[in-house]
């Protein structure tokens, strides 16, 4: 595997868990309410189209990556609807 | 423009602007207790390697999504540190 594409799956890696340790601290916490609810929706449905827009490509990196990070923060807006 | 590059830009401009909403909160409330601060510098490595990445293919997209995301979590990682 060329350089590029190192770089690419660790930039996809990271901002993927990267929502572990915030799905883990609303969980232990039980509070989100500094967690914007309009930037979740957002950011998930930005995530949704990423989702869609590999899916059309095929690329499985994009697919993986942006379908990992809409399950984490749907989790995280699960949280945050509960502890609301 | 085809289908799936209009996917991809509302998708890349959706998970961009998301973050709006969450500095305008932090901002106002003067409190980011419950963002996760292992999220934050995750998130911003992973969007600063994007970056790289978009710089490496000479992926405009890439660039200005991945920059200007970063640039928002710059500052809410600041606001974050000023209202600990």
């Amino acid at each position: 595997m060329d350089f590029v594409n190192i770089v690419g799956l660790a930039a996809g890696t990271l901002t993927t868990i990267a929502f572990l340790p915030q799905m883990l601290q609303t969980w232990k916490t039980k509070s989100a309410k500094d967690v914007s609810f309009a930037m979740l929706i957002t950011f998930m449905t930005g995530l949704f189209l990423w989702f869609i827009y590999g899916i059309m490509l095929g690329a499985t990196p994009i697919i993986l990556a942006n379908g990992t990070t809409l399950f984490f923060n749907l989790i995280i807006l699960g949280l945050k609807v509960k502890y609301k």
